[in-house]
């Protein structure tokens, strides 16, 4: 289709001049038609006399609306007449709308009564296509059931625009009423090419010109062959915001390569005085065994902790890669400018007393002189960050050391306390734990970036209440996810910005439905809880990735197997259809009332040979591609045996090259924690009494794995 | 409105006769006149000439439906014309739907075809009510939008039958859409009495007529005034289910007094050989530390452990309540022979190898048995049951004897052990664990018919897998639940019994969706998993009753506080929108960064006076009726000094006679799992790294106080 850019620039040039933020329904009629979205046709009737002749050349029945860029709810104002079917109720439904319109506002500007040829909702499908500004993402495009439908169950998806063709056909699967559209109670489906044609048409055109601000399709008639607007409404924004900022992905990895590996690192506001803050950074860099040059900063002491102290950064003899601030917000600003001077790459701004207790203008001043010597600033107001492929503790919190796949970040210090505690207790390998604070600069994206060419990170895990730059982050997300799992926490999910809006897209544009459907398109997993995503971030890593969406459960506790499928389904994760030889095969193996198909029901009383068999089974059988454990506590099989078992007879199939994710819900008397233990440390994620957190944990791998397109 | 039950006996007495389980138009018009259920008006006609003459007395247009006990879904057999507005189109409309039915089905027997006053939709909610028979639960009463949204959506509530008025009423209220029925985009709300009371009138014919399997009025046009079913569908069920067993009340309490809390036990298969059940059971009973008598069974042994043996129950010389069976499933119908000759009123059914390995002639013929002599049996194949007030462990597994308030029960072995172990890691106080296996005869409702009087038990939890007598646990529940909180596990929840249903209704009776109506309806508190059900069972009994819905969350972490009030929103909790003078009062004691409102964020470097002296104030004001803490680990006041600072500042209120629930998320290093602990003991449900959790059970206890009617 042919793209008229030129008709639409002229069209918004004109309104801008004028200050009008609707466009009128002629000027919706030229930018519809310049970006090939179908319309009824119109004309425009400004007597009553020219109503009734439009009509007439239109074609029975007609439906007329009234035309002012001061009504935008032209069916409340009472401006909407519908089936008009001869040329006298024409002339009087004429004059009813301009009485009725001016009842609600005396002061409208009236351009007329549009009458439209009415399209006969028979046979037709009301569907919503339209588009928001989101202050984070940027342009998104928006479909939906319409009428009452959209705004009473809200089922309506949004995608970041402009949209490729198969993000705008996922669009028609991704609402809740999908099945409308394949046409039911013998209704025709809809034409689905046409509206992905729509929505791909209208995501560029937001794209295109960066000052429409909404957008409204609503409702369109999709029938079985093409799509008509009915109805078109847009707005613009007349004071569009300034783009972010946002460096180049080279300049990006060459700073966060230095701060996160850095060869050096300087501390300013190095104390030896035990419980001040520069007191803990230095210990924990020396006692974390960071093997890079240390360099502390005090203008009031020659050495700290043994090291040779310095007054300025600027006095260092050599590079410095990243300068940790410990000193007093108000004395940032200068000491950053001497960071600056000497190219240090990163500031990681532990101090609080910026924009988080109302000092907005502290912070700006403080950005503005990291900007000026392009020093990226880690924070304010944060704990500092572990990278432990370098031993490197750049916190004055305590150290970690257990080195492990996962980079976790947190934009708040109570959650980053949490990962160091749970990372603790259940000994979670991390590469990097990260403070961000207040965000002032470095975000989700610079970490993502640089994670997604680390050799010591495979998968991460991120909390978070908002994002600087959600474009930003989705661009980066979609991309380095393909390779790396991304799990998120998005706190602050339940707030669902109630926005003042003059769209109906714009109304339904909750925050959260927006985070929802832009991070499921950028694959990332989305943690419901902050323990979900500590068990993701512990989990993931653990388990390879399935090779197929065959899971098979294997139990020795009846009850537990409901409970596993539950959990299964609730996870969407598919119980394999069992093969009758393999039926068969498994069914050597257990007694004979034990259950067949999946679960696989060894039933309670077995010994351990019984659990072996049939975990080997399902490990050599090329058609299963997962497994989950129901362990039952018994005498016969007690916990620890079967921790040893599960874990030997996984061992020998690995040795063989079979790599499969395995899972495992310990049900019984307290032993079963410490075989869990065990079996986590074997790469076997396990947990007592529960059955849904292995299930879940498999569960998210599986998201991943699918979006990131390996299934 | 007077109902007339005498003719709905005549039309379906002739219906049964003629074994039609579908009835004919007629027959559902006058079922539905006979109990006020308004239908428009219409006319039967055997020809086309008469179809014509129908339509003029009745008033065009009509809709002309064919008449048939052969086509159930007339749509489909294209036997429905709409909008007929003519004699002549009433006589070709006639023609046609006699052709397109004959071709649909060559042998349908056809009646003829009906003429019906067509109500306008225009201004109408297409709305559904109908019927269905659960073969747990019985009459169930359905309330739904109609068309493509129930359809599609699955927008649909159910309740037993009869229901009351205030249930009727409440099940509009209850659908997704509930929104619709107040009126939308400038339609009409709907009639909502004239709704109720076809929802009373409904579900009354079905409980006063058994033999109604299934009902649909799809759709009901509900209109500003009145509402109208357009189409009526009532299928009977020719050949009805037998009354399920069911003992009064009176008998039910009498046996499980001496079942659950006896005064002497026998144990059948008694032994003294290590390793056997019948050792088990002896040990568990002496260890335990149970001070009844205790009379083990063996015919091959003269003492067991020390005491006394007997060949059978009948040669004890008292009296014995209950009996324990450890004996061989083949040898169990003889000694329970002895059992029931000897009066015993329960008998525990430890041994497997009954209807759960395929032998349930096996089980039928030991239920048989137990019902000849009146003896209720638990199980079989079950663990057995633990009271701790009596210091009774009737088991084979470990004992456990940390008294509490809570009785819990599981249907799978499985799950049981779970519950023996959690509680002994967590330390959880119980009343009772009771495992119910094949629940042959003693369920749940003969449970909660026990511990409603129970003084040592306040909370019940249950695992169950389904409901032999759904309505028998329904009655119970909805009167125990005022009193007692009951939290159900119900697993199998996702198998959504996909059913083979005639009616629109019946296919939409997904089972989860019906035990999830029903629960509710009964005042039970659903968990969603495993360690929901647990985590409630610990916490419930924990936490005092609330007062109101004000809901207040005093936080050190920000971060903390964006999670909880998430975790507020997923659990229907209210955050108190704080009064200007509280608001004041908070602020005296934060610094003037920290946060107003709700969350009261005291900010992270705070010592433990600002924690105390808001949490203070949170306890000590009237409009307060509930603290949900966030705490993060800091220097200044580690995880200890806040859990001794907060338990000794609650202790104190309660002095004073305040008592409102308290709960806690800690974030921080590993020593936040000591002080969740140490609160934990003191009442106030503490967790680490976790947000989610304590306001998981805090939910659970305004659930339950909100439907018993105490809020």
């Amino acid at each position: 289709m042919a793209i008229n850019k030129k008709a639409v620039r002229s069209v918004l040039d004109k309104a801008i001049k004028a200050k009008r933020s609707a466009l009128t329904a002629e000027e919706c009629k030229k930018i519809c038609a310049a970006y090939g979205i179908p319309l009824p046709r119109d004309a425009m009737a400004t007597s009553a006399d020219k109503a009734a002749g439009a009509a007439k050349r239109l074609g029975f029945p007609v439906v007329m609306k009234i035309q002012s860029e001061d009504i935008l709810h032209k069916t409340d104002a009472g401006g909407v007449v519908v089936g008009v079917s001869s040329a006298a109720d024409a002339k009087k439904a004429y004059n009813t709308i301009l009485k009725n319109a001016r009842a609600y506002n005396r002061k409208a500007r009236i351009d007329g009564v549009q009458v439209q040829k009415m399209l006969s909702s028979d046979g037709a499908q009301e569907v919503l296509v339209g588009a928001v500004t989101d202050p984070s993402f940027g342009k998104l495009v928006a479909f939906g059931l319409g009428g009452i439908l959209v705004e009473v169950m809200k089922d309506i998806t949004f995608r970041l625009a402009p949209t490729t063709k198969s993000d705008a056909a996922a669009m028609l699967k991704d609402i809740q009423g999908a099945e409308i559209l394949k046409g039911v109670r013998g209704s025709d489906p809809v034409d689905r090419q046409a509206l992905a044609t729509i929505i791909q048409n209208v995501s560029k055109l937001v794209s295109d010109f960066p000052e429409i601000a909404e957008m409204d399709l609503n409702p369109i008639f999709a029938r079985k062959k093409g799509a008509t607007a009915v109805d078109v409404r847009i707005l613009l924004d007349l004071k569009p915001k300034a783009a972010p900022f946002r460096p180049s992905q080279a300049e990006i990895l060459a700073a966060m390569k230095r701060i996160m590996n850095p060869d050096s690192v300087a501390v300013i506001g190095a104390s030896s005085e035990d419980g001040k803050i520069g007191n803990s950074v230095m210990k924990n860099l020396i006692n974390g065994g960071y093997k890079g040059k240390i360099y502390p900063i005090n203008p009031r002491a020659d050495e700290v902790l043994g090291y040779k102290c310095f007054k300025s950064v600027k006095d260092i003899p050599g590079t410095v890669d990243v300068a940790v601030f410990a000193i007093p917000a108000k004395f940032v600003a200068s000491a950053l400018e001497e960071v600056g001077q000497k190219k240090i790459a990163g500031a990681v701004m532990i101090p609080s007393g910026f924009a988080e207790t109302g000092e907005v203008e502290l912070q700006n001043q403080m950005l503005a002189v990291a900007r000026k010597y392009n020093v990226r600033v880690m924070g304010p107001n944060i704990y500092g960050f572990y990278y432990t492929p370098k031993n490197l503790c750049a916190t004055f919190c305590t150290p970690y050391d257990v080195k492990g796949k996962v980079a976790l970040s947190s934009q708040s210090g109570g959650v980053g306390m949490s990962i160091i505690g749970f990372s603790r207790s259940t000994k979670m390998g991390v590469s990097a734990i990260v403070g961000l604070g207040n965000k002032s600069d470095l975000d989700e994206d610079d970490l993502l970036i640089y994670f997604e060419q680390d050799p010591n990170t495979e998968v991460m895990a991120m909390h978070l209440e908002d994002l600087k730059d959600g474009r930003a982050f989705a661009e980066a997300a979609k991309r380095v996810s393909k390779n790396k799992p991304i799990i998120v926490l998005k706190a602050g999910r339940t707030a669902m910005g109630a926005r003042a809006a003059a769209s109906h897209t714009g109304a339904l544009a909750g925050n959260d439905k927006i985070y929802e459907d832009v991070l499921k398109q950028s694959g990332v997993i989305r943690a419901r809880t902050l323990n979900d995503m500590l068990q993701f971030a512990r989990g993931l890593p653990k388990l390879p990735t399935p090779k197929g969406e065959n899971v098979v459960i294997i139990t020795g506790a009846g009850g537990s197997g409901v409970l596993l499928s539950d959990a299964c389904v609730d996870n969407g994760l598919s119980l394999m259809r069992m093969p009758k030889d393999l039926d068969a095969a498994f069914r050597k193996f257990i007694p004979p009332f034990g259950a067949a198909g999946n679960p696989v029901d060894i039933t309670g009383g077995e010994p351990p040979a019984t659990y072996a068999n049939t975990i080997k089974l399902g490990l050599e059988d090329d058609r299963i591609h997962a497994l989950i454990l129901g362990y039952w506590h018994t005498i016969v099989t007690p916990p620890m045996v079967f921790a040893e078992l599960t874990a030997k007879v996984v061992e020998e199939a690995r040795k063989k090259g079979i790599n499969k994710p395995v899972v495992a819900s310990l049900v019984g008397d307290i032993q079963v924690e410490e075989a869990s233990e065990y079996l986590y440390d074997r790469d076997i994620v396990a947990y007592p009494y529960t059955t849904e957190l292995p299930v879940n944990v498999l569960g998210a791998k599986y998201r991943w794995a699918r979006s990131a397109g390996l299934l």
